[in-house]
């Protein structure tokens, strides 16, 4: 068994060459490419991500890649395969998308890390305890207490050194200085439907159109609510006999899993920033 | 094997008493039940749809189904099973949508019968041709020639005696007389994205939002546009790699796997409707 | 709100009339019919399932019922929705599935009532205690053991009037007598491969044949091992990059998916025996 | 536009430097690699598919492979993306797959090139020539005839410098020379179920256990009947109302739409041996 198993991501301008250098410096350090995927962006940016084996010091693996990096202007990244996300769950009173993080962290499928579930509702303090992680409630009904809350959120970020921040159907708006100091790292959770319904009560809506398909969008967060690079969407199917309150149940389910997806994608860095748009390497 | 194979459904009040009423009259004929769906909708209204094996004449079951229809002010259509619906196809350039039908009803795969294809382009003669199914082409550049269009589509649903008209990708929107004079009995094919897109091109749109789903919605025409009951919709997969030009030919496999669906559940009397709703009975 | 929401299935031989039967017995008790399944089996046997909600006594429906089912020779069922079902959980070492049973169960998303997880190995006490389940560990490596084990199964089916008994992945091969006790009432969960694989370590031959697809088949216990009517199938794609390892994995996730559809569909009184086949009205 | 647009593809031995030395020959030819997919094997054996833009003569890209093939004893193939294969059809009395094919083919769905439809039953000489492709019949009743159907298969592979020979049901068991001959350029599609069932019509089988699931294999053709390497699995749901005949029915759709996607995947080069399984880079 190597010594290193590491997750390598980068991003740089496209031009002849750049696979050539990066398997360079892995074969320089001795590593095995266990993984590699690769696409060219046509608005001419080049995007790869590879797992390798090696058993050379990841100081010096980190030097060859800074040289390689410098000379092609890339932004990598260089991570070990599996070591969990710090993860800071931000809830409000639905429960199904907080349940199935913290339950898929505590059976194992989830490399994710989550010192703390922050919720301006009480509701979610029994799941919190049932799968041993801490729990803090805030109250944000006034303009200082929303304020509050987003300082407690920069605060966790900064003490826990957070490297990922779900909102888990946290239904609150953030604010623009906070949606800019959480860029790229921060992913909502959000009903889609076809067609779109804007309003109140988007399930009566959908049931009052007949529509026969339901879905979830996961998305990072922007200044544009809901408007942020996609990263996973998917949709289930629905019928005539299925009531607003049945359609919300199938949804939730949606939501949870289109949720999970997208923050086991992040936690593996198979995530990766294209302007408006993500590149998966599922 | 019994003499007659057919299909009744039905929309009435929902009241205690419809089953055993319907059902009676079945037992009536020495009908029996080969397939049965029914739904009571939130709304008050009642669906049935049944399939019935009997050796009686029609026209006794008819006089049964007329009593019965008329103590609980049913609607109600009785149809043989397979018989072939006499179908009109509008179509414009795009061909996927009009070749999959025309295969389909070549393969004996799907219950139509298609007198005639109409186009406002030429382009779609040569899988007429191919098909044996005659083509007639009419330019609509002028608001005369769209009249006339219009005209010579009632024209043609009268001299077939059309039950169902297809819209596979007319790219024209119909008056709103045409649309009331075809009320529950056109169907027309739109593409769908989550979340929607306004305006042209929304392929290239879908691209740079870096959607994960592209979608089609096959839908009764209605004077609002794109926005009668839905009948069937289907999403599959896409991701960063492809192209506009990719996503447009996905996006046209959807499209037309959606709309020959609902032609089918169409011309298999299983799509009735609730309002703007529709009660799907697959 | 009428008073009660019941579910009523039955079977008998086909012959015009039944339906008239039935909701003739339902209209005589002021019910109405909320949902609808019939089925017609080529051997001649007719299968139905309602749910009916009435303001009348139960023993004036089932009196009802007694008349109709001895016309007909019926075999009839009454339950009330949603009541959950006694379940007895068998297991040994594998989590998966018994984990999935028990977090639906607590959630709310599951008619069954588990009093007890028996199981020959003390794995999975940590999990049923997590849900607040009891739990009973018995050793079954000699005959004796088994035979006692068999014995204790009985006595728990009889002491908690169990309704269902579920081998998720119990992994013991239950002797002719006990799956004659059981007939009808006991469900187990298997690995399903195209093609199939026989003798040990099935996801190392599924690998070596390079599979594309794993599943797992959910079915009534017979003395013929994995033989028994199927209640459930469902696969999942794989592909070369997968190791056994991740295949077991991989197949773990469709097997308690497949069990969980599986159990809910037989507390909610949707799987009816036709000889060696089910009948699942969903 | 650059002037070439290529796949190659290389299987070799794995070894650390391998995508550095194939990336170098790119390089050197002022290549761009548009698509890139790998694979180690846990045997040992490296394979890695890429398309390849540029502007240097194909003689020169090739020179460049050759010494790093060599080098690496790799077997590498390069083709020009898009080139259809020159495919030659066997078939017998079933329609579907071959009229699937052709369809395709016509539409310029599929890069393949049919120079001829080879059957040993007259019935789809209608398909062929409704696609406008030659069709030849020759009875296979006697020994003899089937040795001279054979011999006539490795004619027509000679004449037509056939790259890949599709059975599309084609129904007869080929002889173990035959398959040695078309080893890795031959493939066969068969009906698939959970569980698998031995002998005559599957479908009646597969209907009298109640199977919830029915597929389809794609695989290469070997000595070993229907146990060649799997290129591609699909199923599709049924339920306890589907007659043997539609269930075979839905199996023919299944079983048209694996083939089709193995032959595409093949012809585009993205199906790659390893042992007795295949690398599949879709």
């Amino acid at each position: 068994m190597p010594q290193h198993h590491w997750i390598l991501s980068f991003v740089c301008d496209d031009m002849p060459g750049i696979v050539n250098a990066i398997s360079g410096a892995i074969v320089d350090c001795g590593g095995n490419i266990t993984e590699s995927q690769q696409f060219a962006s046509s608005n001419g940016r080049f995007f790869m991500r590879l797992q390798v084996e090696a058993d050379a010091p990841r100081a010096d693996f980190e030097a060859r890649l800074t040289q390689v990096g410098e000379r092609h202007q890339m932004e990598w990244q260089l991570d070990d395969v599996g070591r969990p996300l710090r993860t800071l769950v931000l809830g409000s009173t639905a429960k199904h998308c907080v349940s199935d993080l913290l339950f898929r962290q505590r059976e194992g499928q989830l490399p994710i890390d989550v010192p703390l579930v922050l919720s301006n509702h009480e509701s979610l303090s029994r799941i919190a305890d049932f799968y041993d992680v801490p729990f803090e409630h805030r109250p944000v009904m006034t303009a200082e207490e929303k304020q509050a809350m987003e300082a407690r959120i920069l605060e966790l970020v900064d003490q826990h050194d957070i490297e990922l921040v779900v909102l888990a159907r946290y239904m609150q708006i953030l604010s623009e200085d906070l949606c800019r100091a959480l860029e790229g790292r921060a992913i909502n959770i959000h009903h889609s439907f076809l067609p779109g319904f804007k309003g109140a009560n988007p399930y009566r809506q959908a049931h009052d159109r007949g529509v026969k398909l339901i879905g979830a969008t996961a998305h990072f967060v922007t200044p544009d609510l809901d408007e942020g690079p996609i990263i996973e969407q998917n949709v289930t199917r629905v019928d005539h006999s299925h009531s607003p309150a049945q359609l919300q149940h199938i949804g939730q389910d949606v939501e949870s899993q289109t949720l999970t997806r997208a923050v086991r994608w992040f936690a593996e860095h198979r995530v990766l920033l294209d302007g408006d748009r993500t590149v998966i390497f599922r």
